[in-house]
């Protein structure tokens, strides 16, 4: 196998699915209060754009790759409101 | 100016300084105890492979963009080990 693509390869999932571990801490810590919700909201604008540009370009991997991406980023912040995030302040310690 | 090219460009701008959010909530709120670290390791490590397959393909816009992203992530990790991420637990209520 080229060694080159499995480069590209492994580097494409690990950015990909790169926000699994947040999403599993929030989900396993049931605690969002020092996570940045603009961040998700900002990369799933991002990679919205980069799902078009994908289409627009004909590239296959980067539209699903940044398909999958924008779904784990729809679970984030679904996950951040969930727990409270945009309306709770410091409930931890009441 | 080409209308896709200013798309890439702005889904370029907003994934390669994503975690700038994230980076400015830990700075301001001293406070990194729901963030996970092992996503900025991940994203470190998915950005520094597509950094060296933008060399390999010579796109210097991949290789620049995800080299910019990688040293945001540096500051990120430093920020968290320096608020005690990898060390404290749950010292908000003592």
């Amino acid at each position: 196998m080229d060694t080159w693509l499995l480069v590209g390869g492994i580097a494409a999932l690990l950015t990909t699915f790169g926000f699994l571990p947040q999403i599993l801490k929030m989900y396993r810590t049931r605690s969002v209060e020092d996570v940045s919700p603009v961040t998700f909201i900002q990369f799933m604008a991002g990679v919205g754009l980069w799902a078009f540009y994908g289409i627009h370009i004909g590239d296959a991997i980067v539209t699903v790759a940044n398909i999958v991406t924008f779904g784990t980023l729809v679970i984030a912040i679904s996950l951040y409101a969930h727990f409270g995030g945009f309306f709770r302040r410091s409930p931890r310690c009441s």
